[in-house]
């Protein structure tokens, strides 16, 4: 069984890793961080913190060393979906893959080049201690399902969640993971941007009632936007604001950290996301492509980007086709 | 005839070195900047730039030392109106109180403590090069009329404007103010707090596609309120929008400018306003309470201040009674 990890950061490490516990999986893992690769290949792959692992993986900068897999999990920042995939498609000819990335529309990028595709959901996360090593922060479920347009088998669905749990991070297979994923999405984009916005800590943006009261303004459509797609959340978004105002306190959202590195954001697959799902299904979301502007705005500033456009639109003619 | 300048930093001095320049007017000017005071009183006040003015100006930063007087002329930040006042009312205890601050709100904290308000708007701007010394950046009209819940009379009204425009500065008396005020506002409101949040000069902000539909429905919240309200607006501030784009590409709005220097802001004045008369009218205004919670929040990390609350009320109460 030959499973490769598309984007061997921080939640890529972490699924590469744990897959590599398993004596029948080959885990290679596909990254542009030649250090780190090399990393990986020289020393293997050290997990600290939540999990403790040191993992044999192939690792390689050069898409066309992967061989023909079984799986693949991709794991790039949303924003690299398309390219990294496009890159490593060959591989996975045969394959299903599985996204496990925050945001909405990655899967349909996924589907424009390989044959079968896994919606996924993920809750554990880290950050890279220097190349080879992966500290994890936080642990928790992930979920996983057939992507409807483009779906893989439940069997292969079962197969993958089997083997992600028995190697260590426990996976729920289900036929409709879209809840799972809707509801990550709506609490991701009501808290991340307010962090990139405001520079505030999740629980001290929390503690400011005119910011907690735009937090839940931001969840409601999202929510409405969710029930018009026939999506039911596992939870409830705003709840888990404040659950991770109890135990985050202090964390600066991952959004505020890109904006301070001056990197790109996941803003288009977030709120964008969120922006671009409500008016194909006609539901309004006035605040949410606000902050989507506001940060597109500020990417702009921090990376003098080419000036953006509409949120993208790729991912509207799969989902219009349910 | 004697007329105090409260807040003299780059609009009050404006006002005051005009008005200095005829003999019948004896200005003074309060601030609470000694340095500024000091030199006004050492040197006289010295205005460059759109204007080239040197001016008799009798300054003081002891409210005690300022004499009865016939007008007040506030030109304070607007969150620094109802202490300005408070501390100044005594002086004005026979005169009328003319506002030429930005925002809405500020002619409401000048009526809990003076006899008779003039509305006003101006747009002549500029900036404080040293103690005593002013650089006028624009040049522009200025509007006044009588304040509704507590007015002065059009004669008084008149006769100010008459001495502004006399002494250099074009002013318009007006019987109903309130359309230039909420011109400006709606404009102020719709482009400062979205150079506070992401940083770009108001051009490139306007380049920016999703950014300029955003400003646009912040406009579009604004002239609901206004029309709600009665208020006959000046011009489109669209329009204005567009406009400033092409005279004040590289401009960065003075919110920004606060920002960047961890000082306060006028948000609760602009957006803040725009929410409250909303509220209090019927009309929402999503968008305009969106940019305010995430304003405040911003200032809550440059200045640590204390959580905010609701935006203020104390206005409403008068405008109810219209």
């Amino acid at each position: 069984m030959r499973i490769c990890v598309v984007g061997c950061g921080a939640v890529g490490s972490l699924f590469a890793a744990h897959l590599a516990q398993l004596d029948e999986v080959e885990a290679w893992a596909y990254d542009p961080d030649q250090a780190h690769v090399d990393a990986i290949n020289e020393g293997g792959l050290r997990i600290s913190g939540v999990s403790d692992l040191h993992a044999r993986v192939r690792a390689t900068a050069d898409a066309d060393r992967i061989p023909a897999c079984d799986y693949g999990v991709v794991a790039t920042k949303s924003m690299h979906t398309d390219a990294a995939i496009a890159a490593t498609a060959r591989a996975f000819a045969g394959a299903a893959v599985c996204s496990v990335q925050n945001g909405i529309g990655n899967e349909e990028a996924l589907a424009a080049h390989c044959p079968r595709v896994i919606r996924g959901t993920t809750f554990p996360a880290g950050h890279v201690v220097e190349p080879g090593h992966v500290e994890q922060d936080t642990g928790g479920r992930t979920w996983i399902g057939p992507f409807e347009p483009k779906p893989a088998s439940m069997d292969e669905v079962r197969a993958l969640a089997d083997l992600l749990t028995r190697g260590g991070t426990e996976t729920l297979a289900m036929e409709d993971a879209r809840g799972a994923q809707w509801t990550k999405l709506i609490f991701n984009a009501a808290t991340n941007p307010i962090g990139a916005l405001t520079g505030l800590p999740h629980g001290v943006a929390c503690d400011q009632p005119p910011v907690r009261e735009l937090i839940t303004g931001l969840v409601d459509e999202g929510k409405a936007v969710a029930t018009a797609l026939g999506v039911e959340l596992d939870s409830d978004p705003d709840e888990l604001v404040d659950h991770a105002r109890e135990v985050a306190y202090d964390h600066k959202a991952s959004m505020l950290q890109d904006v301070l590195a001056e990197r790109a954001t996941e803003i288009d697959f977030l709120n964008g996301g969120i922006a671009r799902f409500g008016e194909q299904a006609g539901v309004p979301t006035p605040l949410n492509r606000a902050v989507w502007a506001l940060v597109k705005g500020l990417e702009h500033r921090t990376r003098g980007a080419a000036p953006p456009g509409n949120p993208p639109r790729q991912a509207n003619e799969e989902v219009a086709k349910r």
